[in-house]
Formats: C-alpha cells, sequence, structure tokens
C-alpha cells in the first residue's frame, strides 16, 4: 500500500469508529423514574452499543394515558435530527393482541412502540413512508423469552437499540405491514362559518396553560391582527366549561398579570393562559381526545 | 516504519482514542433531582474523563431508606454490560464509622457505596468476587478534604468515575476487605409443607403491584398451571394484613378490570396486582424486610 | 508524504474527530419533566452536533423563580471543568426587553440565560470576564423565528449547543456588553460586633436542612470549636421566625436523633439541620432573599 491509501484507510476507519453510532435512541415511558425500569431499559440499549446516545423524552406520562404519549412524540420528534429512533412504551394491553411495531415517518424518524394509539398524532403530521411488525423471535434480547410482561425493556428498548446503534437495517425489524396505524379519533382543527373548531391535545403542565391543536395555517382563517380580542368557549363531551373574551397577543407581558390571554405557543399552536397564573387550575380545564375548543373573533 | 506498521498503529491508537472509556457509571442516590447535588456528582465523574458515559439508576430512593437501594441495584444490575460501575449514595451514616467500599461481583459489574446494607441483595444474587476499602487518601476530590459531608460527590462519584474511565485498575481503590458485606435480614424465599414464603422487597409504585422474591424456581414447587386459583396471605411484622384468593395468570388482560391477579413480573417474581388498579393503596400494602407473603394453592 | 508523516497527520485527524466536542452542555429550566420542552432542547442541540455530551441540572426549578435558579448554578458549576457551557432557563420576562446573554466567567465557564437576576450569584463567586448578548439573527435555530415564545429551545439551546460544540467561538455569540449582569439583592456573609448575618439562599429540600451563605473564612471570625454552642436566629422581612441554641458539630451522628445541629455543609457554608428529622418544616423555615440569619457563639 502507498502511505496515501493507508491515510485514506486508517481515516475511513477512524471515521466509522467515531461515527457509526450517530443515531439518538430516546425513551418516553409512563414507568416514572422512582424505579429501576427505565435504567433497565437503559442497560439493555447500552449492552447493544456502548456508544449509542440514549436521551428522555419524559418517563412522566400519566399510568396508561395512549393520549399524552401519542403528544409527547408529535411535540418533539420534530426537533430531533432524522434518523432518530424514539421508543414510546404505554402499554395497557400489554400481553392482549396489540401489534408491536416500528414506524418509519417520511420525515426519516423511527418510532418503536406497542401500536395502540400512540402513533395517531405522529402518523398524520409526519406522514407513514412504512410500517413493520418486529419478530420477536429476531428482535428479543436473548434469554428474556421466560418473562411475559417487560417487553419495554426486552422487546422495545432492545429493538430500538439495534435499529439505532445500526446493528440492524429497518427491514429486519419484520414483516411489512400496510401503511396504517391504531387511531384514536379527535377533533381537528377546522374552520367553518366564522367559527374555528379544535381540540385540547395537553395541557402545558407546569405553567397550567391550555395548548389546542389549531395552527398557524387555520388560526389565519380568522384574519387575526394582534390585540383583537377573541370569543372562546371550552366543552368537554359537549358540555361548556369555560365561556370567555381574551385578547390574541405575542407575549405574555402584553397583559397585566392574573389576566387571561390567547397566543402561539412555541409550536405555533394557538394556547391560552392567564399571565403569573394557572389558566387550566382556574377554570378546571384539562385535556385529551374528549375536550374541544370554539374560537370567534370579536371583531 | 513500514506503511502497514503505520497503519496499525494508527488504527491502535485509534481505537484506544475512541473505545478507553467503554465502561459505563450508573448513579443511585436518594438525594432527589430537585437541586443540584446530582449534577455536582456528574460534573466531578465528567472531569475525570469527558468521554466517560453517566446513566442514572434512579435519585428517587426514599431518604435514607437503604433497603430500596438495595433492591433497586438487584433489580437493574443485571441488565447491564460486566464493568459497569454503579455508584449509590443512601447513607444516613455519613460521618459515622461504615465503611466506603468498592464491591466486585462474580458477574463483573462494581458498586461503589457506603457499606451499610445498600449491597445485601447484590452480594446474595451476583456472587462477592472481592471487597476493597476506599482509600480515602488516594480516591478523593483533590481539594475536597475540607469538606465533611458530600462523600457521593468527594469520594463515591470521584472513585467511581476514575474506575470506570480506566484511570485507576480496582486494586488501586484501596486495601482488600473480607469477602463480605453488612446484610440487613429478611424472609428468603422458601416452600415448607406446601405453603411458599416470602417477602415483599418492593412496590411496582407507578401501578401500585406488589411485588414479592418468590422466583420462579420456588414457585415451581406448586406445580402450578395458569388459571390455578392462589390463597395469598400478606403480613406485617407478623400481622396479617389481606388475606384472599385470586387466579395465576400470564397477563393483566386475563381478569375482568378491578379484579386482583397474581402473575410473574419482569424479573419472573411473583407479583400481584388488580387489573387497572392500585392492589397496594386498595389494601394498604406496603414493602421492606419486615413483610413477609405466604401462598397456596387451592387446587 | 512519509509514513510518519502520515501516522502524524491520521492521529491529528483521529484526535479531532475523538476529542473536538468536549465541552459539556448543562441544561437548567423550570419547565419539569412532564412534557418533552426539555427533550426538545436536547434535541435541537443533538442536531448541532451528535457528539455533544448533555447533561442535566435540574429541571425542577420552582416556575419561575429566578433565585432558585442563581443558586443551582452556584452550587454545581465549579465542581463541571473549565469550558462547561450552561444554558438556564427561568423566564418570567419571556418578551419582555430582558437581553438574552451569555457570561464568561473567570473561571472559564459559560452562562447562556435571560439576563434577569440568574447569574447574580454566578457572576460574583466565580468573576465576570466578558458578557455578549445574543445576536439572535445569527444563533437562533433555523426555521423557528416564527415562534415567539419558546427561547429556551430556538435560543438557548441553540446558542449554548454550537458554543460548547466549538461550531461558533465565544465571540461570535453576539455584541460585547459592560462586564456586569442584573442583580438581585440579599444579605451577603458579614461578621460585626460579635454576631455573624447572612442568607438563607436554599434549602437542602429533600432533608429540610436549611443552608445559609455563611461561608468558611467568615465563620471562622467566631473562633468556634466543634461542640461549642450556637445562638441561632431566623428572621423572614426582618421578622423573628426561629430562635435556638444548638452544636456546632462535625457529622449528623453527633447529636441524637430528633436534636438540632449547626454544620458546615458540601459546599462549605454553615447549615443547620435536625439528625433523621426536617428542620425547615419543623420550625416553617423556607429560603430566598428575604431571609436572613444571625449567628453568635455561646461561649
Amino acid at each position: 500500500m502507498k502511505p496515501l491509501h493507508v491515510l485514506l484507510l486508517a481515516l475511513t476507519i477512524c471515521y466509522n469508529a467515531t461515527s457509526a453510532q450517530s443515531k439518538a435512541l430516546v425513551l418516553q415511558t409512563d414507568f416514572g423514574l422512582k424505579d429501576g425500569a427505565v435504567s433497565a431499559m437503559k442497560g439493555v440499549a447500552f449492552g447493544v452499543s456502548n456508544d449509542l446516545k440514549i436521551f428522555d423524552l419524559t418517563h412522566e406520562i400519566p399510568a396508561y394515558n395512549i393520549w399524552e404519549a401519542a403528544y409527547r412524540l408529535e411535540q418533539t420528534a420534530p426537533y430531533w435530527p432524522a434518523g432518530t429512533v424514539f421508543v414510546s412504551v404505554v402499554d395497557p394491553g400489554v400481553g392482549s393482541e396489540r401489534k408491536s411495531v416500528v414506524l418509519q415517518t417520511n420525515s426519516g424518524h423511527y418510532f418503536v412502540t406497542p401500536d395502540n394509539g400512540t402513533l395517531t398524532l405522529i402518523a398524520r403530521h409526519l406522514g407513514i413512508k412504512a410500517v413493520r411488525e418486529i419478530d420477536e423471535k429476531r428482535n428479543r434480547l436473548p434469554g428474556s423469552s421466560a418473562s411475559y410482561t417487560f417487553h419495554g425493556r426486552d422487546v422495545y428498548a432492545y429493538t430500538g437499540a439495534r435499529l439505532a446503534a445500526g446493528v440492524i437495517p429497518f427491514d429486519s425489524v419484520g414483516p411489512a405491514l400496510p401503511n396504517a396505524v391504531v387511531n384514536i379519533p379527535y377533533q381537528q382543527a377546522e374552520f367553518r362559518e366564522g367559527t374555528i373548531y379544535g381540540n385540547i391535545p395537553i395541557l402545558d403542565i407546569q405553567y397550567g396553560n391550555v395548548w389546542t391543536n389549531i395552527d398557524a395555517a387555520t388560526l389565519a382563517k380568522l384574519n387575526l391582527k394582534y390585540s383583537d380580542q377573541l370569543n372562546i368557549r371550552i366543552l368537554h363531551n359537549k358540555k361548556l366549561v369555560f365561556a370567555g373574551v381574551m385578547p390574541y397577543v405575542t407575549t405574555f407581558a402584553a397583559v397585566k398579570e392574573g389576566l387571561p390571554l390567547a397566543y402561539q405557543n412555541s409550536l405555533m399552536n394557538l394556547s391560552f393562559a392567564i399571565n403569573y397564573g394557572n389558566f387550566a387550575a382556574q377554570h378546571k380545564v384539562a385535556s385529551g381526545p374528549e375536550w374541544t375548543v370554539e374560537v370567534k373573533s370579536n371583531r
């Protein structure tokens, strides 16, 4: 070999050694952080590759709350690079007939999860490129087959880690399924006869702000200017919970302490808050597929 | 040097640069995550080697609860690769005469901790290969000797990081001690005259499930089939807290919502739950060395 | 090229490949870990460089509590290596006129934050080397300019990641500001006529211990010996909340269970505790700039 070839070969191997594991593995569960479950998942993932970059989305999804799991994925995945592998384990039906799948989105992200509604929002917003069912014969922690209940560790973390580390390509997850996922029904954002209808997917719980799914394009149909007053109605299972008027503003500081405001949150969705206060607690508003909002301009 | 030698040398150095820090450092404390204590520990560890892979087991061990610290180590360590270094700091006796030690298990894991009972379960289940006392003259954050109380940061995190990063070999921790650790007494799993006796080491607190230490081998002595009914008694300091009958099943979905069930948890230990409910809260059952269970088949 | 040159070149590139990202990025917020906000910040940071070492200080700062954010930085930053980049987002004034800055301290640490008092303590104790205002035209997540409220993700995490990864040097953050930061007033530690005056910057909340800002040098002016009795007064807005006598000791084990003690905490500051108890809860003591303590020797 000539010296230059030696150099190129050395650099190539070097590059592979440092960059083969360039994909992040991001974990979400309803396990909480008080016990060892999440750490066991990370141990299994680290055992697959000690170069893996392992992160947490959250482990504080309320127990069995598939809707919130779906929402957190939608909220964060777009801010991670293409190729990132998400593992989401909120699995009230563990042991029942729900399928274990990996969704590949059009954006190039991967989602490893029981297909129980968790993929409702991410599939809609990032688009389905392919869905594969996890073949547990090939993709299961060796030695774990006697265990019945911890799929999060033995199947999902293990498969997600192998995918993120490049140990297996997406094709080797298991057989291809039709391009569809299990969906939870909810009110999508829509404009009808001067009113926008939408859903409260989630609260910004740390501050008690109310986040809707009304995006910028839908909101634009009201032709709002900042400081315009909005008529807001909030309903739970079609029963009125809140009705009120508040200005549409760009920052909390635009209204006095204790006053309500409507604004676009960090996802550019319409949201309601009380400056230095807690809108959700004060008006007993919560979130989920059964909550709807109605928005009109007061002009 | 010939080109091939140059290549081999370059690759060797390359390999060392990327893989010298292949061991994980896993931290457990009762500090919580609301203040800066855990972050200071990580800063010290990162200062030892910026290639160290630092993870959390949990920092939500209830204050001073050595038993739960012992349990979390047993629950998770087997899922981490050999060579992983655990640092566990639940240390009500800080400043008293308990020894600071590193346990090397037969499985090749390391545990850096005050020897106050924290090693009870891990020593029994993974086996003691060697125990060394930390020599604080050599293994203490430089400049920290005026501080009396934060051994977690100045001694345990620092020593664990140096061990995980390969800065010191195990031999350099300090002098060898006898192959023994401080033990907390508890009811081990045993079969006697048709009844299995065991302990409730921990609750699966997120869901309120009751986990016992009755392993698969001991349970097998009842010759159970799935759907068999079990007679369960739960005692606290030998006083009866719960008595009832429930089926032995493989998945929660095998019983109706609200009904109790017995199953093998992800560690293959017998456990009790209520499907979509909270067994521990409903029956006021907790965990620790003073809780015992008795299990009989109803056949 | 000669083989040796090839080797040196290969090693140089190798070294850069493995060590260019040697700086830690440490995140602090009041967002909590229940939603996806922190994960979105990490996704943005990871998108800047997939070799970045990302850590958490805490995300459990009480909502809007700038003082506590300031304290946590002071408590932990000295334990991280020089060059570490801290991002702190406790930002009740988001959208108002507070400046977004990066502070470079004399110790070589960087702090990316709204300049709203968060830098009060770290600037005093580590010293101001330089302050730059973040130029959001250059240092803002591409495509995020339509979003009004999530500076933590789009500006602070993004800029901190670019600084930690070496994508931009400190000079490129934006224009230099005067060497000053916004300060929150509080009682500094001082000795006057036989009494030491100080502040309660924080509680050690996990255990209910009361931490003061009275450092070892100031405390030395009382010429204490261990076991000396101290007269302690604690005031809130100058109103007496607690008065009592307790021994100055080196370890909790020096007093009986349930008894109070004064000791130097892990930062070498005078602190008050009850052995196996909760001083703060029992005596209704809290923390913040409006709390003061007075300490006299009883000799």
